[in-house]
């Protein structure tokens, strides 16, 4: 059988075991799978240098499904590069199986989760980027897109990012079968339209047949030959195509064909081929950035530092002290203080201008070899990404997440930069962390410890410069929280900006003979119940103060914390749409400064006798 | 004075303003405001259809300034047509003031709040798609661009959407001022980048030097010319234009100017010029769509029917009975059931592709005409646009989502297309309403009451179909609850998905001799605190139950109404990371499904006797 031939076969076994695996499932897509099952089986012989073996050495070729809902494609290329066997890919969309349905990284072949469209582009420009500034290894990026994810915003942005950066090592296979989940795409079979906007991206694009396995090998040959330009291949396709029912036809997607055995016998039946994909060639090594060590920067306690501020100068130090700390700002980075990274660690810090999708997507991409991205921007504009943070903790991603300017407490520039929901969105990811400090020293000690900690992990920093009220030296261990100051008539419970009028309102009570305990619960999530619970236990009552809506924030998570204890608990957040003003004033608006917090106290205690 | 030259004077009058109202401030952003002031004098001066002293009329043109930072130069425009005086100019940032540190249509002049880049384009959008589809009329819209935000992908799906809805009505004036908040953009001032994008996009493109009054007559004049295609006027300019110590230099991004005296002084000094804009001309009036009339649908009870559908043919009823309500979906309308909406009112339908951003801010648009908007798409597919959620409620927005798809209970995709962070998410955005139906004829019901609200309402719904418990002519009120079953020893608080398991529990614990009451909290938000405070006091405690990560949830939502009365709690919601299953199987392995509510009810009386 010559190669051509071989290949023919190989793309009609793909496709016979994307119907046999979603037949059995009773569900998935194999109409999807089928378009593209040249252009993978092109790629899995002689293209693609994965050695899935050791999917874990670093001069691997990644190959990212950005149309995750090909997964039964995927499989199929797994079973006919051995990594998977029949009776497993048999399990496609069982309980339990590893075969989702669609891809995770609970498969060692996988680098992160797809499914949500338009992402695995993005993604790949991380990886990519990963390749050429960080790792400087000669791995290249395969990503299988479909034409309908086209139309997602994030795409154009991969496309402006791995242009402008000169990504030559990405090549997108850009699967247009012209059918959409609903009917035809925009353009349809339109390649041109595609071919356009690519280039004018800065993009080299190659327009083939994408059934024809000689013109697909022609072009897989020449996306190889990087000359500075990202390659996409822009391929012609049929959905569904080798079944005559299914072919080219609407209303058959993410559907399991209703006569799989027909479906069989015409792509010629069963069939066990195998191919071996090239194994990485370079013996290159990821390169390791130098590093300088030092301390963590330390703030005298009684002057005045914006927690913001303190954060970028944890991430200098950070860098100092680690290679593998990398830096991502959103174009904002002398707000966010990123650029004291980026001033003393310009290699490895990444410009994402405003595009905060492709700035979530890079950093999930860079933290797949292994690599620990900070990315800041202020927390308003996280939202931008937010299905990119709910997908990274599908993707079991290791993040660093900044987000600056939270709350009210902004001051003049009004409700569009003021973050007043970013707490709920974040606690709302599976295993997140949330930490939110109040002090320039209490920012450094949890900068470096998010540096550790698994999963997607948030810090939310104040604009203003906040008194520091914490030592160099003292420990903050997430999951934590201070008592600030003691007393046993009334906790008041607050955190970043909040703490420091926590404390000013224990002032104002203290002078009317009121003792109370200020709780700085820096460690949104996780939280510490215990000390939560001694003090509804210990006093008559907790305030709870948020520079956030009274949804999904630091008042519900204490609520959590004491479901079932039965103090009473009153929740201080902002709940009228705030406009300009200064800082002062719109925190007094809110009725969440010290003078609220105080009358709030008072009301409680008046309550609760 | 010549045209020309009153053009100029009209321009250093915009940016004397934008210095003095910013410096009076002590913030904001005069050299952004000063690059696009002739733009802005060649717009207000003859070509600008708006009527200022009747904002509300129909037939005006409209005017975003998707740059919304440029807002000292908005509101010297609103000075300069006498919308608003010197006095209130003044005003600027400060508390109380209608003059914001970004625009937000408190001032009747403004149709939507910016301030979130890369928003009014894609809003301007929808509006476009207003005029020609939905009120067929003759107005433009200009959208002011700033060149940084081009780098958002959502306003390339503005692009993509324009070109393709053939939108001559819509004019982009895009301010290439090279500068961004940090330093130069991607492109600097190389227009033909964004005239080479836009291009591909089926955009007409304009390039000019944005400081030539002559040049921009020409372009402005063209613009107004509609040949099938929008108009990108690419206009290059200098941020801070006029003023030598600002005028292209970086690091004066966002900042008063230091020397406001001689920058007015080097600026001509203080001018008092009024221009008049053009007024409408049309006597036409906004396209009524007829309607048919006709009920709501009804369904048997005993039946069963998935929530998601019972929406979609409200959604149709609804477009029978009412002329004004719009629906878009993001090309899954054969999953959310828009597609009955599409099939009956065609007319009133627009497919947005994959591309939810461009939905939501098309769905914004509309509503700043007066249409009723029903946006659809999987509920986690909503997450990709929550900057836009967040921002529609800061434009006071009255918009209706619906999201279906909800939490593990659909079962084999898997976790990319599983809503688990929707509750809280959608929760966290001032003055929201949640829904969450359990079955057909709440459905029904409650999307209709939708319709009617003002802000922004959610609805989440569920794939599978479920049993119809209620007749068709029962009323839920927003802000209402359901007491399905009645007991006296614990109870049991679910909400679509889990109200059924919550009743299945109920019989489960009967046949042991408990009396478990059961409440379908069908609204999340706001929540009936009356019914759940008298279940606390009734009975020995409440189990809820979600299929949601456990924050900011139906779990939360209840601790919320209940903070202070003391009564056990236990939240039941998703803690594992989901895979794929039957809808059984990840109930049950996340413990929310029949038998686990049944074991979490025996451990809270057990600990509570």
């Amino acid at each position: 059988m010559d190669h051509l031939s071989f290949r023919f076969e190989l793309a009609q076994q793909l496709r016979v075991d994307s119907v046999r695996c979603s037949s059995a499932a009773g569900s998935g897509h194999p109409t999807s799978s089928m378009s593209a099952a040249d252009l993978m089986a092109g790629l899995l012989d002689g293209h693609l240098r994965l050695d899935f073996d050791h999917p874990e050495d670093p001069r691997n070729d990644h190959l990212i499904f950005s149309k995750g809902h090909a997964s039964p494609l995927l499989y199929s290329c797994f079973k006919a590069v051995g990594a998977i066997d029949d009776a497993e890919l048999m399990t496609f969309r069982e309980f339990g199986s590893r075969l989702e349905g669609h891809p995770t990284p609970i498969l060692p072949w996988v680098d992160v989760a797809t499914g949500s469209l338009g992402q695995g582009l993005p993604i790949g420009v991380g990886v990519a980027l990963a390749a050429q500034r960080l790792d400087q290894l000669p791995y290249r990026v395969w990503v299988l897109c479909g034409d309908s994810e086209m139309a997602e915003g994030s795409v154009w942005e991969a496309l402006e990012h791995a242009g402008f950066e000169q990504l030559d090592n990405l090549i997108a296979l850009v699967d247009v079968n012209r059918l959409g989940q609903t009917g035809q795409t925009m353009h349809g079979w339109d390649l041109d339209a595609y071919a356009d906007r690519a280039r004018a991206a800065g993009w080299r694009v190659l327009e083939i047949d994408g059934h024809d396995p000689e013109q697909i090998e022609t072009a897989l040959k020449d996306a190889e030959d990087g000359d500075g330009r990202p390659v996409a291949v822009l391929a012609a396709t049929k959905k569904g195509r080798g079944v005559a029912e299914v072919e080219d036809k609407p209303g058959f997607h993410g559907k399991a064909l209703v006569h799989p055995e027909e479906a069989i016998q015409e792509l010629g039946g069963l069939r066990d081929l195998r191919v071996t994909p090239a194994k990485p060639t370079t013996t290159a090594q990821p390169h390791v950035f130098e590093v300088r060590g030092g301390g963590l920067p330390a703030f005298e306690p009684g002057t005045k530092v914006a927690t913001r501020k303190a954060y970028g100068e944890a991430l200098r130090a950070l860098g100092d002290r680690r290679g593998d700390v990398v830096a991502l700002d959103g174009e904002v980075g002398n707000s966010t203080f990123a650029e004291m990274f980026r001033d003393a660690h310009p290699d490895r810090y990444f410009e994402m201008y405003i595009a905060e999708q492709q700035m979530l997507a890079a950093a999930v991409g860079m933290q797949v070899r292994g690599w620990r991205p900070f990315a800041s921007t202020f927390a308003a504009f996280l939202s931008r990404a937010y299905d990119f943070i709910r997908m990274a903790a599908i993707s079991r991603a290791d993040l660093c997440l900044m987000g600056s300017h939270a709350g009210v407490a902004i001051g003049e520039d009004g409700p569009s930069q003021m973050a007043l929901e970013d707490l709920a969105a974040l606690r709302a990811v599976h295993g997140s962390t949330v930490l939110y400090p109040c002090d320039a020293n209490q920012t450094v000690q949890l900068a470096a410890a998010m540096a550790d900690r698994p999963g997607i992990n948030y810090m939310r920093t104040s604009r203003g410069a906040t008194p520091v009220i914490y030592a160099p030296d003292e420990e903050f261990p997430i999951g934590g929280s201070r008592v600030v100051r003691e007393g046993d008539d009334i906790t008041l419970v607050g955190a970043g900006i909040t703490l420091h009028e926590s404390l000013q309102a224990a002032e104002i009570l203290a002078a009317e003979g009121v003792q109370a305990r200020v709780i700085d619960l820096y460690s949104i999530k996780p939280v510490d119940a215990e000390t939560l619970r001694r003090a509804a236990t210990e006093t008559r009552g907790l305030v709870t103060v948020e520079d956030h809506w009274p949804e999904g924030g630091l008042g519900e998570t204490v609520l959590s914390a004491l479901a079932g204890v039965g103090a009473p608990v009153h929740v201080l957040a902002v709940r009228i749409m705030p406009g300009s003003g200064t800082p002062a004033e719109l925190l007094g608006q809110a009725g969440i400064d010290a003078p609220a917090i105080a009358a709030e106290a008072r009301e409680l205690l008046k309550a609760h006798r």
